[in-house]
């Protein structure tokens, strides 16, 4: 069961609706590019890497049905587009490497309009099969940090439902479990959204991997007791010098990780690392509706007193400082990296 | 309004439901300790001032109800009542302070049992009353901390809900306000109980204090985006070397501040101080029924999957390193805590 998934027979995306998990598995058909862009809003579907695939059949459903007759006026409806889906989620790169993936497609094109329609189509369908590929060589890679009997927290959901499948951090997870390393998981549960309760802890279930949920508070607790042996989470974008925005309480994980000495590896494909922005003050930081907050994810019902107001940024930064390490579809990526990430991008 | 409030005319205590807050305001009747314990342990009356006199009405009813003859009697009777209500929660030792307190009248009391249970009530009465004074000093001593244009961040509930009235840490944050000070305070919501969203939030509507809840998990980007000012909180038990155990949350809250060159004042009247433990790691930590992490709080509505697990414990430890100072209603205490702690309580 992919999160995503392209029906060609309808020419429509089907995508997971990630709101209505655990209680119901529903799934919502995305058949223009506006829809694609408002369930990346909604976070229907989320995850940067999977956000990333589902803006590339976003386009590749605004390049069919766009009425435009030649490529230069597809071309400005691809554009429009564009900017709608990106602006539906401004912290996560993976959106924008999409696209901007996606668009370079256009430059020196030989044919109409239906065969570039076509060609984006195909793109699209090979990011996410390369997400899957990828995400399996990280979890190669990462599950060589991990021991037999390792107590892991683990922030927000990284998993299957994150990406097209096979997921970063808990795809690492995943991987040393197979390898029949036994592993405990704490799982935050990632207020305000409740990623980890909800998602998370739904992906362990499935794979028979032991877990308890946490508040996100009482990380610190168990790291204080030395219960704890490793921190992973995903990234949203990574800087140039290694700081990572990622969900929002990942910066205070690490920092309690670090203050008993327990590792923090941030797992990601290397299409999140933006070597454009020198360091993570850089990086936009998405606020969301304060409603995530007054109210409980999913429930509507009203946690806060009538008239308060509440503050909703999404992601935080992770200081470089504060990683122990990268692991990345081209292996693991130690300090400083600074040094470190522009080689391993090619730089 | 009072947390808690002696019923003279039927000799019972009263206390504000502070689970169905802030949706509805209703009192509950404590008739007898068993009632007075198990409000204790649900947390339908809570902050460690509250419980510390709660219990206190509580060997009172148990004085006044207990069918012993004579002194002897009645004093086992009321140590087995105190055993009850200590264990209805183990880390705050103002509970303990409270019952040790009582249970020290028994001590040369001359009198039979009727003038025995009276002499209790008043004391019970006394601590109430005191315990509003102590947090009015508390709170000028701590206005002193507060500029005008602060923003706080302010963990779980220290408003008057959590002692007989006026509060710890937000009753310092009051005073300040009275004082013409504009504050804004970041409000985290603490989970798993949102005592924060529910409890102080409704507090500083009434004060007219201006407020955002955040979820915990945000208060480190706040932090190092370089919004805030000051880091107030309670404490439930204050170690000799200064370590302070309090809501869960609270450790990573200070590193955070900490890691921002933030203070971070705990905020707490000298009854929370146990000089009788060197450390922190020496105070037990309460693990509370998991179903508040797999339900949301008041809700009774499910957000794991079902057959989902949980850990819960209720606090954390701040180590004396992350504190700048405690305010007490001796005044302000600065490090190092080893000597100064101890001074204050004239030892």
């Amino acid at each position: 069961m992919r999160t995503l998934k392209w029906d060609a027979a309808n020419e429509y995306l089907k995508i997971i609706d990630q709101r209505l998990l655990p209680s119901q598995l529903e799934f919502l058909t995305l058949d223009n590019y506006k829809a694609v862009a408002k369930a990346i809003h909604q976070m229907a579907v989320r995850g940067a890497p999977a956000i990333g695939v589902a803006a590339a059949y976003g386009l590749a459903l605004a390049a069919m049905q766009s009425k435009a007759a030649d490529l230069e006026s597809l071309g400005t409806d691809l554009r429009t587009a564009a900017r709608e889906l990106e602006q539906a989620r401004p912290t996560a790169v993976n959106l924008a490497w999409a696209l901007k993936r996606i668009l370079s497609l256009l430059d020196g094109f030989e044919g109409d309009t239906k065969a570039l329609a076509r060609r984006i189509l195909e793109e699209a369908k090979q990011m996410a099969a390369e997400d899957v590929h990828t995400n399996k060589r990280i979890a190669a890679f990462g599950a060589d940090l991990i021991e037999d009997g390792d107590t892991i927290i683990h922030h927000c959901n990284t998993g299957s439902l994150a990406t097209v499948d096979w997921g970063t951090a808990l795809g690492v997870i995943r991987f040393a479990h197979e390898q029949g390393k036994r592993i405990h998981v704490f799982v935050d549960e990632t207020r305000p959204r409740l990623q980890g309760a909800r998602l998370t802890a739904w992906e362990l279930q499935q794979l028979e991997i032991p877990f308890d949920i946490i508040s996100d508070n009482a990380a610190g607790y168990f790291l204080e007791k030395g219960f704890v042996n490793k921190v992973l989470f995903g990234a949203d974008r990574v800087a140039r010098n290694g700081d990572v925005a990622n969900k929002i309480g990942s910066y205070m994980l690490a920092l309690a990780a670090k203050d008993n000495r327990v590792p923090v590896y941030s797992v990601f494909p290397i299409s999140t690392v933006d070597l454009s922005l020198e360091s993570g003050d850089l990086i936009p930081i998405e606020e969301r509706d304060q409603q995530e907050v007054l109210n409980i994810q999913l429930q509507n019902r009203q946690v806060a007193p009538d008239g308060a107001t509440a503050r909703n940024p999404a992601f935080d930064i992770t200081p470089n400082r504060l990683i122990t390490a990268f692991v990345t579809e081209k292996g693991i990526v130690n300090p400083p990296f600074i040094r470190n990430l522009p080689r391993i991008m090619g730089e």
